[in-house]
């Protein structure tokens, strides 16, 4: 377990589905039409956004579009779109020092980059490879406030 | 705690999102598309309005005409858009004995209200400071008769 | 609690939301836009249509052609809107022993019918006047195969 | 119980509704218009792709277009419309040896092909008669990765 004594945490990557949606993808006879985001989460990336480098990922290409009008429109927050397999390299460029770095994800893959950054964190109702890695796992489901408790998470402890 | 031996309840002010609906907001590429309200509350409120003045608050700019759609024109209730900062004021400017005001919330910044007020309330699913501050907490999550509840609450402790 | 020894029901009286459906409404900013249907319900009626006659009930004006698009059209059972107050008439109206009537409801006014009617019936998720007035409670959540456990429940005591 | 020393699964037949999708039906004036699909599942398909062969099958002719908008075009997926009674043979019929077929169900007539085919699974929140029947009942909800868990399942037992 990690004990953050000294480093602060300089970079926030989250990723989109299943972190700050509750993961279920609405489709009509079109494709997707709708992703369900949920409550509580903006405020939480309010509190810490002056102190730390917040950034979103996604690797939903077919619901780019949907996932850019909540982030970056209506949030204000950078998204790139970065697939399972460019996730961790992408991740760790995004500090020279990887203990700087928190990530927050929920899937299978995402749980094989944990054991990379300073701080790891995911939704309780993230994949159970995910709960096993995190150094955090939030008490609220995805898209119920989970990346509040998040950020919580990282003020009260005194990470960021 | 409150013993409400004396005062009645005279205003009822709600929060809409996590409290009227489940608190999530279905996503599309243009924005902000849907909210999730639930049954049972409708017939709550119906039971109370004749006794104390009821009103709705909502800081989501974003999803207005959505939330007007439901309280305003479906229900007949008004609402007032008001922000985090100014929910307490504006609250409390709504009777002289803030001991005749109920309030029912769900978030972070609710909670920092509800000490100030005679009766709080808040939905089993809300923010862990406000199941900590609150009068009564609903058995019901939001969405799913968390205000027919509050309402039943207010009938039976003879508050209303 | 009734024995059904002699008498069959005849009659199969099921409320619509919170029923048939999970009781969420979508909003978007032109009203109310969508109803939540479940899996298993359709398969349940379709068992026990040729053994009682089957009606549906619904108070919401609001939502009627929702309703009337799943339950009267895609499912073919008649619907008729009938709002709380004139509930208990309409539905003891169906037969001339209420012996023979089956209702299945989930609100606070649907408990007022539950005794007297031969057999009320309610999902897990119901209002708990009528979890406690109800003489059986499905084991699934409204929109979740309620409907079916009703059905099955039917068929297994020989009420139909 | 099955012991699969030496027959590996050849095929992987799945049901959409209450498989792929929590088994709810969106429905608006016009009829049935949204199906709500979840995370983790294609990743769960794509580690199993290229060693079993996987198709899907669906009883649901009004949401048809729904369906195949998701499992073909966005997945990549074969899927045939069967009815409930012609069920059992078209899974038969898929392999010359039952014990090499996987079939993925929820529903009340779903359970009764499971006792037909090597291996069955259902999410736990399928019907009881699939829980009672299932060679393995998935710790996963339908649309919240029941799929990803089956696929995991199938891998590390060693059957694909």
């Amino acid at each position: 377990m990690r004990t953050n004594n000294d480093k602060k945490i300089e970079v926030f990557v989250l990723d989109v589905d299943g972190v700050m949606t509750t993961g279920h993808f609405l489709y009509d006879k079109y494709g997707k039409a709708f992703k369900v985001f949920g409550p509580h989460d903006a405020d939480g990336l309010k509190m810490i956004r002056d102190m730390v480098r917040i950034l979103f990922i996604s690797a939903d290409t077919n619901g780019e579009s949907i996932t850019r009008a909540r982030i970056e429109r209506d949030m204000g927050y950078p998204l790139t779109m970065v697939s399972e397999s460019e996730r961790r390299d992408f991740i760790l460029n995004q500090h020279e020092d990887p203990e700087c770095i928190a990530f927050m994800g929920d899937g299978y893959y995402d749980a094989l980059v944990f054991p990379h950054v300073g701080v790891s964190l995911c939704p309780i109702n993230a994949r159970e490879e995910c709960l096993e890695a995190a150094t955090f796992v939030t008490p609220s489901r995805s898209g119920e406030g989970a990346v509040m408790d998040a950020c919580l998470y990282l003020v009260k402890t005194g990470m960021v």
